[in-house]
């Protein structure tokens, strides 16, 4: 084919480098010690199987739910709903362009024939006072010593974006907030580490109506496009696809009103959505994830923040949080 | 289905209103009046046809080609190879999840077998002294009038951003810049607005081998992802999809290296690429796009920055300058 297309972070199996100006993201990622990653929880691990392709091969989309206490309420519904196969037989209804891949019960609005969920699964409303709560961490965390800086925000810094004055991560994890630590809407709560995580490609989160309604959690979507942060802090997030993406990614886009399927044939079924944790030990997928705590995290972040070598001329200085993807990879040994 | 999906700027039949706080960004596109509509020349579109699908429907994807004098030595080789109709019987060689999708010659790196490029056309390289011209816009232009700034940077204002601290448009093209309006990669050029355009979603792009060589723009990709942004002054941006990009983003992923597809069969087919201006009249698509310099444009970008209204209960107070795509719409007089 023709020219070389521009390099990318390929979690490829390049030969460890030591740390050099210029190391390329993969070659961190390659040299990474194993104490830097860390495994994939089982019970934080969702296996959704969606209908084989036309050839007859299966399709399946791995989804690491989001670590505690972001969006408790919602991840707790979702692992009521994955508990009782409530996913099992609906399906993707919505693919928009450069924007979501929706899925759920596709008859969810009709009161008649919507599929009932499981006990102790509901709603949830502003009206909870969510949103001052749960959209935030919240905890007392204090990252001052390990940054020297005034703003609690952990390691590595990374600049100002145009929705919030401090991208960072917590626990491998895209997150912001602003001056301070705090997250501006909740101006008052007190003390503590307080973000909230970011849509960034592959983020998984809660479809919901208007408000006070915020959603169930029996409704998801991804993230398919360009990183729509205008809904960071509007709609619960609740994880991420670790893999599999491309069976969400590649399917036809819907020709109805916001990319919405106008006919029930268009919809792909889901034929189960399970926790890792319900599948036999041998079936759990084993992955695990860069920590973002660590030395070579902080070393893969400078890398996508400044490449330098025989194809990029010019370094950017600096990344947008959706440019750092967290490294993730299947557990070889 | 269940729960309403978060909105989303569509150009839809939504009835003229008067700009309010709050209005939405479909609203004020709405009412643009005529003359804030700019039509794309049939010079500056191309039409791309790809192999019908595997239902016979025939799969159109319009390139608007970037306004001068940006990029322009890649528009003039453009331009060449769809008069030489180069790119008839080539193939999309390259689909990579959340990157780009690449077309071109399947064989252009093979000398026995590439496809000789047209008379007049080829590589650009570094040693052109192309990169301080013509990454560029480096027109004597001074905005200071228009903003009341001491940075030539046209209305409206965007945050900086995690890459530049001038996101801006210029003639509906997303653009960036730095201090004193200057692209930093040029400082001591001498004064005029210089600036170099953005990889957003849609972007189309010139591939290259590593420097010296900067491609000739017989080879060329689109993103369909988030916006690669450490790309940009590192490579040509020619262009963007207006239309049909789905054809594109929808293509199964490449499973070869960088997402290239391994075997020929699965590359689909380009059966022409023509400009519009060589096309009979009545058969070329006719198009429009909001003038970035509008009044109409200033309160679109606002509403893309500031959604406050019965779905979004915290606007971002910002927006990246990705996540304001130039609205285009099909010409209906």
């Amino acid at each position: 084919m023709a020219a070389l297309a521009p390099l990318t972070l390929v979690a490829a199996a390049e030969p460890s480098a030591a740390p050099m100006p210029g190391v390329s993201p993969g070659e961190v990622i390659a040299a990474a010690p194993s104490g830097h990653w860390v495994p994939i929880a089982p019970a934080d691990l969702l296996v959704m199987e969606l209908a084989p392709d036309a050839a007859g091969k299966p399709r399946r989309v791995l989804i690491q739910l989001i670590a505690a206490p972001i969006s408790e309420p919602w991840v707790a519904n979702i692992r009521k709903l994955a508990a009782a196969h409530w996913w099992d037989g609906t399906a993707i209804v919505r693919v928009q362009d450069n924007y979501v891949v929706q899925w759920g019960d596709p008859d969810g609005e009709d009161a008649a024939k919507a599929k009932p969920l499981p006990k102790g699964v509901v709603a949830l409303s502003e009206t909870d006072g969510l949103r001052k709560r749960d959209y935030v961490v919240g905890l007392p965390q204090d990252f001052s010593d390990q940054t020297g800086s005034r703003f609690p925000v952990p390691p590595p810094r990374l600049p100002a974006d145009s929705y919030a004055r401090n991208p960072h991560f917590y626990k491998s994890w895209p997150m912001a907030n602003d001056t301070k630590g705090r997250a501006a809407s909740v101006a008052g709560e007190g003390g503590g580490y307080q973000a909230w995580p970011v849509h960034c490609y592959g983020m998984v989160g809660v479809g919901r109506n208007i408000s006070p309604d915020m959603g169930s959690g029996a409704e998801l979507y991804t993230v398919i496009g360009h990183a729509p942060r205008h809904l960071d802090r509007n709609i619960a997030l609740v994880g991420r696809v670790v893999e599999g993406i491309e069976h969400l990614s590649s399917l036809p886009r819907g020709t109805g009103e916001l990319g919405f399927y106008e006919t029930p044939a268009e919809r792909t079924s889901i034929q189960s959505v399970r926790l890792a944790s319900d599948l036999p030990e041998a079936q759990r997928p084993k992955l695990e994830y860069l920590d973002s705590a660590s030395e070579s995290f902080a070393r893969y972040a400078d890398a996508r923040s400044n490449r330098k070598d025989a194809f990029f001329n010019i370094p950017a200085g600096g990344a947008d949080i959706c440019n750092i993807p967290v490294p993730i990879r299947k557990i070889t040994q």
